[in-house]
C-alpha cells in the first residue's frame, strides 16, 4: 500500500460510534447526536441546544415544508409565546391536557436582594402579576381568539394561518430531540365554513406530511386516525404519521386534527353565513416540530454515526484534499475547488443544486473522514497526489460499508452524482421499508398478544395488528399493563371482518399497538 | 367619463388614512398599521399578533439578512427560551441593564382549584421551582456558557453564530412593531481569538446592516458608534445604525456590539493559543429586530397608507381585473393572468422573479384599489373591458400621487417593470436621504441648544450635530432635561476641531443629538 493510500485509509475503529445500536439504543442514539455535533444539553432544565449542523436539518425541514403550505394557499403569522391563563380555561379538555405541564410566568422583574447568610446578592422575582400567563404549549386558544376577531363572513373563510415558533412543556424525562421542554415546531390553524372543508384540509396536510417524510427524509410512515384515547385534547379527530425506527419502537411524527366546533364554541369563532345566519367555523390545527429529527436519526444511522438522505442533507458531498507532501498541497485543493465549483454548476438534484463542500481544515486525512462518516454526508470524495494526473478521485457512499469505495474519473462524478444521489436516498427509503414491513404482525389470538409484549425487555417487539372494537377505558388498561398503545387505525393495512382481540365482537377495524417514544 | 373609467376611478376619498401625518402622526402610525393589517395588540400585555403582510416584511427580512449572514460564514443554531437567573447574575451590568423587565418563569404547571366565593374552577400556578427563570430579553449569558463548553482551542475560533428568536422585555409602553414586550430577532454572537478579529467581525456586521437599510428598505441611515451612556450593557463598544424617520425623531434600527473580554471572563470562554499560553476570547453581538418594520413604516408611508419599497414588497405588482359586465368578466380575468406569468417568466429585480399577486376577489374595484394602496404595493395594473383590444393596461405608482396614472402596453409594461421597479426604489432613498439631510443642523452654542429642545412640543425639532467632550453624567443630565438622547457619534459628518458645547473645552467629538423612539 503506497504512503497515500495508507493515509487515505487510517486505519477505523471497529465502529465510529460506542456502543453499537445491538449494544445498547439508547445510549447509542445520544452518541450518533454527539458524534454528529447536532445538540446537547443545556444548564435550563429539559432544554436542547441545538447546533449548527442539527440545526441546519431543521432548516431543511422548513424549507421544505414552509414551500408547500404556501403552494397550498396557507400564511405564515406570529402570535404572543404566553397565553393568559383565562384563555387556556375557555376549552376544558384542552386545558386539562395540558396544565400539568406548563411554564408559568408570573412576575415581570427581578431585585437585587442580600442573602443575610451568606453576604452575596441574588436576584430575585418581583414585580408580581395579577393574572399569570403559561408559555404557549400549543397556541389553539391564543390564535382562535385572533381568529374570533377576524372571522365576520363566509368571506373571510377559509383562514388558513402557520406559525413557525418555539413551544414549551414541562416534561419530566426529557431526551435531545425527540422529547424536551422546549422545541421549536409548526403550527397550522384553519378556520373553514363547513365541516367538509375543514375536514378535507385536515387530510391535505396529513398527505402533505406523509410525502415529506416518505420523499424527502426517506421515512416510509403508516398514515390512520388516532384512536379516541390518543387524540388531540379536544380534538374530533387526529390523523397522524407513524414512523418505524431501527429498535422497531413507534414515534408520532405529524398529526393534523379536525377540531370540529369545539374550539370556534369555546372562542366564538363566528360568521354570517351567504344564507344570513350566523354559524360557528369549524377548524383545524397541525404541526410537526424536532422531533422529526429525532425521527430522522432514529430511522437511518448506523454504528458508524448519522446517515443523511441527500434530500436532507446540509452537505450532499464533501470533498477532502489528501495532501501527504506539502508540494502537491496547493496543486490538490485547487482540483477540490474546482470540482466543486463544476459539481455547483452542472449538477442539480431534488430541485436544487448540488450542496458541495471542500474541507480544507488543517487536521489530519483520518479524522477528517472519520468526521464526515459520523456527519452522516451522503457521498464523500477525495483527491489525493496520485489523482491529480490520473483526473481520478476515490468516492465513498455513506449508505455503505465505510470501506467500500470506487475509484472514478472526474467527468464520470459529475455525470452520475445525480443517480448517486437518488440512488442513496432510494437505498434508505428500500431498508427502512423493509424493516418496517418485516416488524408488522397480524394478531388475533389475546393469548398470543399478551405474551408478545411481555418477552425480553430489551429485544423490542414487533408492532401488532389487531381487530379491536374495545373502549377508551379497556384501551387504556391494555395499553398501561404492556406498556404499549394503539398508534392508529392505519388507512392501509386493513384486513375486514373478524373479531376484536379483546371483547370477541365482530369488527372490520384493525389497530397498530406498538411500543412508542 | 366612460363607465369602465369611472369604475376604475371610483371617487377616492381625501386621504386613505385618518389622520395625516401632519394632524397627528403617532396615531396616524396606528392608523397605517390597521389599514395595510400588518399587526395588532393582543390580550397578552404588550404583545403584538403579527397578521401575513406584516409577518411576510419580516421574512423578507430574514432571508436577505440570513443569505449575508451565511455568505460571511455564520452558521444558525438554536439556545434555549428560559436563562437560568444563576447566569444573568454572572456579568453584573448586563444583569442590572435587564433585570427590570424580565419575565420571570416560577412554577411549572397548573392546578384546578375552586374558588369559594364564586364557585367557579380557576386554573392556579403550581409545582413551584427551586430556581426560576427568565424568559431570554437577550442571550449573551445562555450563549456564552454554550460557547465555553465549545471553545478549547485556537483551531475553535473564530466561533461564528447566528439564531433567529424571541427575546422578552417586560416595557411598561408598548407601540406595535416599535417596542412590545415580545419581539421578534437575530441575535449574532461570536467568539475570536483577538481582539482585532472580534472589532472587525463587528464591524463587517455594523457595514452589513447598513447596506441592507440602504439596499433594500430604501432607509438612507447615520452610522457611528454609541457613548458610553448608551452602550449595551458590558459591552466595550457599540456601533448603531440611526434612521431618521417622517416625524423627525431617530429610531436605533441595529447594533453590534463589541464586547472585549468582559463576558469570556465572566463565563470562562477560553482557549489555548498557538502559543501554548491560555487566553479568554473576545467577543461580538449583534442584532436587528422587527422593530425594522416599525422603521420602514415611519419612513416611507403617506396619508393613504403604507408605501413599500419594491425590494422588501411581498408582491410587487398587483394586477386587478376591471370587470364591470358579466360578459367580458373572463376574458378579462385571462388577460390578467396571461400577463401575470409573463412577467413572473420574463422579469428579475433585485436577484429575484418579480413578485406578482392577481387580485380576483369578488370584491367592488374601488374598494380593492384601495386595499392595494393601504398594503403599500409598489405597482398596481388594472386591466378592464376596453384594454382587452387595445393590449394596454393601467398603470399606477405607490411612489407617485394616487391619482397620477399612465396608460401604456402590455409589451412596454413588460419590458419596463423591472427599471420602474428601480426607479421606486431609487426614489424612495431619495426621499428620505432629502428629508435626512435637511434636518441635521450644526449647532455649536448652547444657548442655541437650548432653544432648539424647547420649542413647541408637537413639532419635532432637526437633530443637532454638536461638538462634544462630556461626561457620561453631564450627558445623562442634558438628555434627562431635553428627553433627548446622542444617538451617535457619526462616522461621516465630523467636523475637526471646535469646542464642546457643554463644557467649552477643546474638542473634534462631533456627536448627533436627536428626539428618539
Amino acid at each position: 500500500m503506497d504512503k497515500t493510500l495508507d493515509y487515505i485509509m487510517a486505519k477505523p475503529p471497529k465502529n465510529a460510534i460506542t456502543p453499537t445500536r445491538a449494544e445498547d439504543f439508547p445510549e447509542w442514539y445520544q452518541q450518533v447526536i454527539k458524534g454528529a455535533d447536532l445538540a446537547e444539553n443545556s444548564e435550563t432544565r429539559g432544554c436542547m441546544v441545538i447546533k449548527p449542523w442539527g440545526f441546519a436539518l431543521w432548516e431543511g425541514v422548513k424549507e421544505y415544508l414552509d414551500k408547500r403550505f404556501k403552494e397550498t394557499g396557507h400564511e405564515n403569522a406570529y402570535f404572543p409565546l404566553l397565553i393568559p391563563i383565562a384563555h387556556l380555561e375557555k376549552e376544558a379538555e384542552h386545558a386539562e391536557g395540558f396544565a400539568t405541564e406548563c411554564a408559568v410566568v408570573t412576575h415581570h422583574r427581578l431585585e437585587a436582594k442580600k442573602d443575610e447568610a451568606t453576604g452575596k446578592t441574588k436576584m430575585i422575582p418581583s414585580g408580581k402579576l395579577t393574572e399569570p400567563y403559561v408559555i404557549r404549549p400549543t397556541s389553539e386558544t391564543i390564535i382562535g381568539s385572533a381568529f374570533s376577531r377576524w372571522v365576520e363572513s363566509y368571506r373571510d373563510l377559509p383562514l388558513l394561518i402557520n406559525q413557525w415558533a418555539n413551544v414549551m412543556r414541562w416534561e419530566m424525562r426529557t431526551r435531545l430531540f425527540l422529547r424536551t421542554a422546549e422545541f421549536l415546531w409548526q403550527e397550522g390553524h384553519t378556520a373553514h365554513a363547513t365541516k367538509d372543508e375543514a375536514q378535507a384540509e385536515t387530510k391535505l396536510i396529513h398527505t402533505l406530511y406523509q410525502e415529506f417524510l416518505n420523499e424527502v427524509l426517506a421515512i416510509p410512515v403508516i398514515a390512520g386516525e388516532k384512536t379516541e384515547a390518543e387524540r388531540f385534547p379536544g380534538a374530533e379527530n387526529t390523523y397522524t404519521v407513524e414512523a418505524m425506527v431501527q429498535d422497531k419502537k413507534a414515534i408520532q411524527a405529524g398529526t393534523s386534527h379536525y377540531l370540529g366546533q369545539n374550539f370556534a364554541k369555546a372562542q366564538e369563532i363566528s360568521f354570517l353565513d351567504k344564507d344570513n345566519t350566523t354559524k360557528h367555523a369549524h377548524t383545524t390545527s397541525w404541526g410537526v416540530s424536532t422531533r422529526l429529527i429525532g425521527t430522522l436519526i432514529m430511522a437511518h444511522s448506523d454504528d458508524d454515526g448519522l446517515v443523511l438522505p441527500p434530500r436532507i442533507a446540509p452537505q450532499q458531498v464533501v470533498i477532502i484534499p489528501v495532501t501527504p507532501k506539502e508540494e502537491s498541497k496547493d496543486a490538490i485543493i485547487d482540483a477540490c475547488q474546482a470540482l466543486a465549483s463544476t459539481l455547483r454548476s452542472k449538477v442539480e438534484y431534488g430541485g436544487s443544486t448540488v450542496r458541495v463542500k471542500v474541507d480544507t481544515r488543517e487536521l489530519q486525512g483520518g479524522a477528517k473522514k472519520w468526521e464526515w462518516v459520523k456527519k452522516g454526508v451522503p457521498v464523500r470524495i477525495e483527491i489525493g497526489p496520485r489523482d491529480l494526473e490520473s483526473r481520478k478521485v476515490c468516492l465513498a457512499r455513506r449508505d455503505q460499508p465505510s470501506s467500500e469505495k470506487s475509484f472514478l474519473d472526474r467527468e464520470d462524478v459529475i455525470n452520475d452524482l445525480e443517480s448517486i444521489l437518488a440512488e442513496i436516498q432510494e437505498n434508505l427509503l428500500n431498508r427502512a421499508t423493509t424493516l418496517r414491513d418485516e416488524n408488522i404482525e397480524e394478531c388475533t389470538d389475546l393469548s398470543v398478544f399478551e405474551k408478545h409484549w411481555g418477552g425480553d425487555e430489551n429485544a423490542q417487539p414487533s408492532w401488532l395488528l389487531c381487530p379491536w372494537n374495545g373502549t377508551k377505558e379497556e384501551e387504556e388498561t391494555l395499553a398501561k399493563k404492556h406498556k404499549i398503545t394503539i398508534r392508529c387505525i392505519p388507512e392501509e393495512l386493513q384486513k375486514g371482518a373478524s373479531s376484536c382481540i379483546l371483547t370477541g365482537d365482530n369488527t372490520s377495524q384493525w389497530v397498530l399497538w406498538a411500543r412508542s417514544y
